[in-house]
C-alpha cells in the first residue's frame, strides 16, 4: 500500500475548525478507499509562539520538510499583535514557504455557480470567472535584504525593505505559468511595474524571453500591476492565468478573491520545483482567507476553503485526480442543495454550521 | 488684479485634446470673471522627449517650480516603449513630483449618480460613494536607492528597489490624511503591510503616534493593504479617508476609481507642504487616467477627468471654492441632461465627443 505523509498545521483562529473537517475526509479515505494518508500534527503562528516561543518551531519544520505535504489552516489574531516582528504568526508561514522553496502559488479564483449572485459585482461580470492567479512566493519584497528598521536620531527611524528578483526566479515562476496555462485556455497576463521599478523590468524582460525560447504557442500579453488591478474590477473574464510577483500577486489575488463573491471558499496550493529524480516536489496548501479570530470558536466558519485546499493537494501532490474532481464536485453539490454557512448565507437558503457543512461534503463524497 | 501663474502639460495621447477644453474655461473665467489666470505651455513625456530627448526639460522643469499649479495632461504610449529607462515618458511625471516635493496625492473616487449604473458593481455596493484616497507620492519604492539592474554573469541578472520611508514622511502625509478627514466623515484608515515589512510597521507606528499627538478627535483603524483591496470591493462605502504609501496607492486607487463607474471621470492632487511663509503650496493636478494612445487625435476621449482637476485646482491652489463648486455642478448637470463620451455611453443617452462635451460645461459653468 502507498504511503501518504501529510502534515496538519491547523495554526490559529477557526483554523483548527476548519481543519477538522478535512481529518474527515482523510479518515473516510483511509477507511473506504485504502489511501494511505499518514497524518502528523504541529503548531504554527500564534499558538506555535504560545507553546514554543517561536512562530514554528524547527521540529515542526523537520516534519514539513518530511511530509509529501502540508495543509495549513491560518495563523494570527490580536491576541499576538504585540509580538516581537521575528516571532509574529506570519513568520511561521513565511519560513515554511521560504525554507521548503515553494515559489510558485496557484490561487484559482472561481466563481461557484450558487454564489455568483453573492458577489459585490455584477452577476454577469462573475458568472463563471475561472481564473488563476499564480503568485511567486519565496522572492521579492517579502525576503529581500536590507528589511530592518534604523534609528537616525532626532526621533527619526527609516523602515527599509528591499525588492530583489534574479533572473532564474522569474524564468521558473513564468514557466509554470505557461505549464498551466496549456492545460487550461492557454492565455498568459504577466503583471509588473516597469515603468517604475527595475525589478519590473527585469520581470518584463525575462517572461517575455521564457515565452519566446519555449512557449510561444502560449498567448502572452502583459499589463501594469495598476491597471491590472483595474481590469480585474472591469472585467476579469479577460483573463485565464495571471502571473505576478510576491507583493503584487499578495494584492491581487485578494481582489480576484473577492470578486467571486466565494472568499471564504478559495483554496491555494504553493509548490516547489520537482525533484530531478522522483518528479516529487514540495507543497502546501491553504485557504486564501485568514484566521478570522473574530467568529473562532463558534462552530460557524465555513470549511470549504479548506476541503477545496485539501483538493487541490489530491491532484496535484499525489495525482488523485479522480478523487480531487469528486470532492470539488460534491462542494458544488452541498452549495446547489441550498446549504450555507453564515457567511454565504442569502434568502431561502439552509444556515448550517461548520461541523454539519463538513459532514454534507463528506456524504456527497 | 490678482495673477495667477498656471503651467500647463498637455504631455500625450489623449493629453492634449482634454487639455484644450480646460484652456476654454480659463479664457471664459478671464473674459468674464477676471480670474487672472497666466498660462504658460510646456512638454513632458514622449512629446518632451521627442524634441529635447528628455521626458522633461529643465526650463519647462523651472516653470513648474516657479508656476502656482500645474495642470497636467498624460504621457506615455507604444510609440516610446523602446526609450531607455532613464528617458521614459513617465520619467517626466516622476520628475515633476519629486523636485516640486508633490508627497500629497488625492485621489478621490466619487460615484457621478448619473453613472451609477455603468459600473461593474452592483448600484447598491457603489452609488453615493465618496471616498479620498490619500497617496504618500515623494517616497517609497518609487524613489529608494539602490534601484538597478545588475548583471551576475552566467546569463544572470539582479533588479532591485528599495522601499524606504523615514518617520517625518509618515508624518506629514499622515497629518494630511488627518486634517481632511475632519472637513470630511472624520474617517481614517491607514493601509500598510506590517505583517511583511518594516516599513510597514514603521508607518503603522508613526500614523498611530500622529494621531494620538494631536488628531484623536477623527477616528482611526489600521487595515492590511492586501485586506484593504478586498473590502474595496466588497463594500468601499465603509470608508471615508485611506491613506497609504506610494506603491499600495497607485493600486488601491486604480480599484477604487474601477469600482465608481466613472475612470475617464476621475481628478487627482499632488501638493507639497505650505510655505511657511506665504501659506501657499506647490501642486500639480492630473486625470487618474492615462494617455489612452488607442483613442489619441480622434476626438472621442473624454475631458471631464481634466476639467474636474482643473475644479481641483480651484479648490485647493487658489481657493476659489465658489467657482470649483460651480464647475463641479456644471458636470453633474450635463451628464443628468444625458450627454456621455464613447467610453461612459450607455442606451438612451446622447453620445458626444471630447470639444462638444467640454462645451456644454462651458455654458453650465
Ligand atoms: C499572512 C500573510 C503573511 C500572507 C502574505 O502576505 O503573503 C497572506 O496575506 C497571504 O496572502 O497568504
Ligand atoms: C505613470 C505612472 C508612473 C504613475 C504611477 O505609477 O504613479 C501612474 O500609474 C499614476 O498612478 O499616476
Amino acid at each position: 500500500m502507498t504511503s501518504r505523509k501529510l502534515l496538519l498545521l491547523p495554526g490559529d483562529g477557526i483554523g483548527p475548525e476548519a481543519m477538522a473537517e478535512v481529518r474527515k475526509l482523510i479518515a473516510v479515505m483511509n477507511a473506504d478507499m485504502n489511501a494511505g494518508f499518514e497524518t502528523e500534527e504541529g503548531l504554527v503562528g500564534g499558538c506555535a509562539y504560545d507553546t514554543h516561543g517561536a512562530s514554528i518551531s524547527d521540529a515542526d519544520m523537520d516534519k514539513a520538510m518530511a511530509a509529501d505535504a502540508v495543509l495549513f489552516g491560518a495563523v494570527g489574531g490580536p491576541k499576538w499583535d504585540g509580538v516581537p516582528y521575528e516571532v509574529r504568526p506570519e513568520a511561521g508561514l513565511l519560513r515554511l514557504r521560504k525554507e521548503m522553496e515553494l515559489f510558485a502559488n496557484l490561487r484559482p479564483a472561481i466563481c461557484y455557480p450558487a454564489l455568483a449572485s453573492s458577489s459585490s459585482l455584477k452577476p454577469d461580470v462573475v458568472e463563471g470567472l475561472d481564473i488563476l492567479i499564480l503568485r511567486e512566493l519565496t522572492g521579492g519584497v517579502y525576503f529581500g535584504e536590507p528589511k530592518e528598521i534604523i534609528d537616525l536620531g532626532n526621533g527619526q527611524k527609516r523602515g527599509i525593505d528591499t525588492q530583489v528578483y534574479d533572473t532564474f526566479e522569474i524564468e521558473r515562476i513564468s514557466g509554470v505559468a505557461f505549464e498551466l496555462a496549456r492545460t487550461r485556455r492557454n492565455k498568459v497576463c504577466s503583471m509588473e511595474k516597469r515603468n517604475v521599478m527595475k525589478s519590473g523590468v527585469l520581470w518584463n524582460e525575462v517572461v517575455t524571453a521564457t515565452h519566446k525560447a519555449k512557449y510561444s504557442d502560449v498567448e502572452l500579453t502583459h499589463m501594469l500591476a495598476d491597471a491590472g488591478g483595474m481590469q480585474l474590477v472591469r472585467w476579469p473574464k479577460q483573463f485565464d492565468v495571471i502571473v505576478t510577483d510576491n507583493l503584487f500577486g499578495d494584492m491581487l489575488s485578494d481582489v480576484a478573491a473577492m470578486l467571486t463573491g466565494s472568499l471564504g471558499m478559495l483554496p491555494s496550493a504553493s509548490l516547489g520545483a520537482p525533484d530531478a529524480k522522483t518528479g516529487s516536489r514540495k507543497a502546501l496548501y491553504e485557504p486564501v482567507h485568514g484566521s478570522a479570530p473574530d467568529i473562532a470558536g463558534q462552530g460557524i466558519a465555513n470549511p470549504i476553503a479548506m476541503i477545496a485546499s485539501f483538493a487541490m493537494c489530491l491532484r496535484y501532490s499525489f495525482n488523485m485526480v479522480a478523487e480531487a474532481d469528486r470532492l470539488e464536485a460534491a462542494i458544488s453539490s452541498v452549495l446547489d442543495d441550498g446549504l450555507r454557512t453564515k457567511d454565504i448565507m442569502s434568502d431561502g437558503m439552509t444556515e448550517v454550521g461548520t461541523v454539519a457543512m463538513g459532514d454534507a461534503i463528506v456524504e456527497k463524497f
